[in-house]
């Protein structure tokens, strides 16, 4: 059981927050997200979000190869180079909002020639399992990707992370992260599967089918988180998941992204109960399995866009409302301070 | 009829955004609101929005002593002394997110000594009249508050503004405001009263008797915008609706606020109707009349946080999304440039 955000701290934000000189309740869930960062970052009222930094961990999904994307494999490898260079989605959203972006790779099908080393050093294997055919990981791979993600996050903290946000990227990706919140809630895979980056109608039944296949094959084993992350994860979501976990481990909040992140922030919670309390939701995405496994979190997103870019877009596109919430509990004049002097009599 | 955004900008907007390396759709609404940022800004990519200004009207209402409001009237030259100070609650956000604020009297029932004269310069009368008893103002008063707002919004332009916002203070503000989107969409009162800053009950239902009462004094001069303001609104709300028109007239974008900002947005629109192409709705409020006139205005809000502080804050708090749809269509590779040089071919 992982300790929640302190409670004292929280309660003394909530006072702060009732004394600000503004009508009670005006600011919505600002005042509400306010006081979940005063009590993660310790402190009333929080310091400003100056420091938020986003990972983004990369891998290839043997599914892919199997008609479950729009997208063919190939490019994983080239979206790790664009990050790399700084021209994809979340690079320009992470530079309009003052985050850092890191880009490992776990699991890509490539060698990323002339890929800067610190990118590659974490990787795990080339491609994980096709789940519905076999494990995506073997159990050691799954043990040094889990640890592979707690160090990149004691890093970013030793860094001086106040925020952590996580990103993933691999073609297929939807897929694993759909049966591991199927497995999570106990739920079919109709329930939990999504069209991705946009497949067509008898595409998304053939991925319904490849992801019941994964949960019939995993079976017994859906029960264990762990072994949930070998059977039907991959290299990507294990580290990812390891990340989230230590984050919560060390007292340091996260803004989940989309399904990916959620799916390994709700594996995250099994593994370790109450890391959740350490998370809160950047946006809701297209995907039905993100919105089953937020509620089950007892999570509820900030942004509604209708975003399904992935990379921890949503996250980072967040991130300036958390801010907003800080600036009022930190900046708006106490009622106290706008009476005259003898009101105080 | 005002001019819509350039439809060839736009074209050339949705061009770039279906030619970035992206999924097609998978920015969402941040898709849609860069394409109309560019339109709005006349270029692809629009330019970063490095100059956003909101200006703050404020003004008291008579009914605000006829038991609609849960707080006294004094409140509202307290809280311009707040802005100026900038310790507000959209003080703390403008700062945040590098918006600048401006705030003038237009009809604050108090002399407000000491306050700058750049803020009392355009004061109309102290105090608009109890609109189920009275006119708000004289026509000559509309005139004079329509002109000002439109001087406000050209010296902001002037000033190099990309983006305007408005804000209004006035305790009180709700029921003239629920009156105007009652008055411009034609329903009776209870279908637009909400709660405000927080009455209760029976307050609740007095509140909507008196927006009623002054829908119906106003009768056969609900047909025509600009009487609207001068039996139902107030000097603020005029010279905001002044400043929205003549902001889409010098075709500035204008991101709305809550329900003052809204109604004012609708009552613009009905006085030259095309303005609210130039309008985006920040946030939603949890005022029923805000919904009903987005809704007529075929806008969607950017935000759903539960805010109603009022201010501009919900539009303040929003700017940081539209900046993002900027930097992901300024900033994103296009495909074609990721390509290899021998896919060209």
């Amino acid at each position: 059981m992982i300790a929640p955000p302190s409670s004292s701290v929280a309660a003394a934000a909530a006072e702060r927050l009732a004394a600000l000189a503004t009508p009670p309740g005006a600011l919505g869930r600002l005042g509400d997200l306010a006081v979940w960062l005063a009590a993660t970052q310790g402190t009333v009222p929080p310091p400003a979000l100056d420091n938020v930094r986003l990972v983004i961990f990369a891998g290839d999904h043997g599914v892919a190869r199997h008609g479950v994307s729009a997208y063919p494999p190939e490019i994983t490898a080239a979206m790790v180079r664009t990050f790399v260079s700084g021209r994809a989605g979340v690079s320009a959203l992470a530079a309009a909002h003052d985050v850092s972006v890191r880009v490992l790779d776990l699991g890509v099908d490539d060698d990323l020639d002339g890929v800067p080393d610190d990118v590659r050093r974490h990787k795990v294997r080339r491609g994980s399992g096709a789940i519905h055919l076999e494990d995506a990981l073997t159990p050691d791979e799954t043990d040094r990707a889990l640890a592979v993600g707690a160090a990149v996050a004691r890093e970013e903290i030793a860094g001086g992370a106040q925020l952590l946000l996580s990103g993933d990227m691999g073609i297929g990706n939807t897929t694993p992260a759909a049966a591991l919140v199927a497995a999570g809630l106990g739920l079919p895979a109709p329930e939990v599967t999504g069209r991705g980056t946009g497949v067509a109608d008898d595409a998304l039944a053939h991925k319904q089918a490849v992801v019941q296949r994964a949960l019939d094959r995993a079976g017994g084993r859906l029960g264990d988180p762990v072994d949930c992350l070998t059977a039907l994860a991959s290299a990507d979501l294990a580290a990812s998941t390891g990340y989230l976990l230590e984050a919560a481990r060390q007292g340091v909040p996260v803004l989940l992204d989309g399904l990916m992140a959620v799916a390994c922030g709700l594996t995250a919670d099994r593994i370790e109960p109450g890391a959740a309390a350490w998370f809160a939701a950047g946006h809701r995405s297209t995907e039905p399995a993100q919105s089953l496994a937020l509620a089950k979190l007892g999570l509820e997103p900030v942004l509604d866009l209708g975003m399904r870019l992935g990379e921890g877009s949503g996250a980072v596109a967040a991130v300036p409302v958390l801010r907003s919430a800080v600036a009022l509990l930190r900046d708006v004049a106490l009622l106290s301070e706008l009476l005259p002097p003898d009101a105080h009599a």
